[in-house]
């Protein structure tokens, strides 16, 4: 029984870089069940992807995670096989892409470099890893076949980061960053809720969210249907950040953010 | 042997809110194969979401029916389990969203209040009951689980319904309504071509279509190619509706109009 | 054991025709793998899908490939079955669509025009055969029947075909054309690196790339790492084409190019 893949790129859905990938999956493991979490990715988002993924994993079954992001392809970046505390096993580029996820899995027990994998396709491309080195990786380790199979060992604390952001709290203000913003502007931000124990942000029923150039006050709720179709709302997201959004509206449109821009929050009166 | 689960949101692709879902189901019900139906549907549009499953689940196994298009998330509409006539199970909000399929296939006979359910995941949250509830509830009545295990038994005559629309046909004119628009740009109108048994449009070779804004001089035909390019076509769509089209055009465009709007019909000379 | 489906279509993402497609695959086959390859592929655009298809189908296991890209659904054009000498099926419109694909899996043995199958839905419409017509042909043949139940033999030779474009190269110079643009505006050409055997520009480190309206310098590269961001390559594509592109940029943009447009090359200083 070969276990599912889950699938993420920034590859979008107007062309058949996902499809071939399914494709090659699907010739070398017909059994595989592949799960597409998304392919919306921004193109070469390592920091959007990175963030969609590690909120992801955590809902799959045991699985292969299969994650391209890649704007180094062909250079000299590593390409990467993983294995989890908890039995999971990732593959992708070593730019960041993976580790948030690797550690809600676990933390990495074993890595490989599959860069000169002998799963490869024969005469892989230079610039579409995905097909050629990736997917049949992941296709491979599917199977059930053992990490060291795939690739040379390295060194798991070796793996590339992203700069983690981290919100800064002052006395009655806070400074946080755009983590995650989804199709909808909502925007989650590098603040939990537990960060807020104690601070005046925690207990304010009106808080004031601001970019360089904007500034609205949003009402601390629960769900979108506790305030006005229009207005901001400062709320606890699925994914356990605290997220500003616009009921029925974009949130990140109308404050111009970006993800890793700066939000400032203070309690209004 | 679990039973399939067609899936229809309005979650987009740019994000990974059905991918997340379908990882969720996965967990779940490893055979349930997922059909996803479309989540393209425009944000919050229940009334088109509604006609779209409708005419879908015709084609379908039996199935679960996973649909969400859910704007009162997180506030007191109901979340439903039904299971119908044609042994076909539909889970999503009680918003409208279901009604017009579960009539396609059998008509409600037992329906459960899912807003409490022992199968949501742990901690759900308030933003989003697609991975929280509803993902997990379809999955688990894919694996047979009886439609009682699900939730609390309710009226199946009690879930809330979208208003119908009803073309009006007067002497020689009818007054319908764009019930969908698909992305071509496509109407198909709240009009049966029984409906025009009798009516001087029904053996009208040219009819004179109107929009609040516009009118145009449609061609009677079958296919789109039984016009030149450009031109404009009446005809009897694959939902069987009455519809109106451009060939290798865009008739909402040129019309300017939008799902529930009016739309003028008569014969033209 | 069902063969895999590969999809492939011009339906797009934002509707349900290609998921409607999916439900009644699953209903003849529930054990029918669909590979999704693409639904991207630009409105009635039979040359660009002709040329993704035939990318695609080298990578995916012995199956049925269904595609659909179908200006003339309900008009005079045949639809058809086709069976290549490495036991692949395609199905689609007999429009030029699958010729390319069927030349790299070994070449058509039998075909059979498909217009009037036994295996249509009852009651086809006009307008939708991807749903009536095309996608239960090919879940019937994904069980294993015979290509002649399937519809009425035909002339393998019969088969439409695109008209095939040809770079010319001339002493310094050559003229080739867009033949696929992707979604990030990679511009792949008519022309291998084969093609440019004992030519100025098989050596050229540099290499002028002009549209009719624009003219650019181009490195010669492996990868996309190979020049600065913004920068113009000229390298041979995943495809096996020779191609030009913008590092973290969009080529077809820049140089004003769409699919099928002309292409000047010339060796730069």
């Amino acid at each position: 029984m070969a276990l599912p893949i889950t699938f993420l790129t920034d590859y979008g859905v107007a062309d058949d870089f996902a499809g071939v990938c399914r494709a090659v999956i699907a010739r070398i493991a017909p059994d595989a069940r592949v799960i597409d979490i998304s392919h919306g990715i921004g193109r070469h988002d390592v920091r959007q992807a990175s963030a969609v993924l590690a909120d992801a994993v955590p809902y799959a079954p045991v699985a292969v995670h299969l994650a391209i992001v890649d704007p180094g392809v062909g250079g000299p970046r590593r390409a990467v096989a993983v294995h989890t505390g908890e039995d999971h096993i990732l593959v992708g580029p070593d730019n960041g892409l993976l580790p948030p996820a690797i550690d809600r899995l676990g933390g990495a027990t074993e890595a490989v470099d599959i860069s000169a994998s002998d799963y490869r396709l024969e005469h892989p491309s230079a610039t579409f890893h995905g097909r050629d080195l990736f997917a049949p990786v992941a296709a491979h380790l599917a199977l059930g076949r053992e990490l060291a199979s795939a690739g040379v060992p390295i060194e798991p604390a070796s793996l590339e980061r992203q700069p983690v952001s981290r919100a800064r709290l002052e006395q009655l203000r806070a400074f946080a960053h755009a983590e995650r913003i989804d199709g909808f502007g909502n925007i989650s931000l590098d603040l939990c809720r537990d960060d807020l124990d104690g601070h005046p942000l925690a207990g304010a029923t009106r808080v004031s969210v601001g970019s360089r150039k904007r500034r609205r006050t949003a009402t601390r709720a629960n769900a979108f249907e506790d305030v006005a179709d229009g207005g901001f709302l400062f709320y606890e997201d699925s994914s356990g950040r605290m997220a500003i959004a616009v009921n029925r509206g974009d949130a990140s449109e109308v404050l111009d953010l970006r993800v890793g821009d700066v939000v400032e929050l203070e309690p209004a009166p």
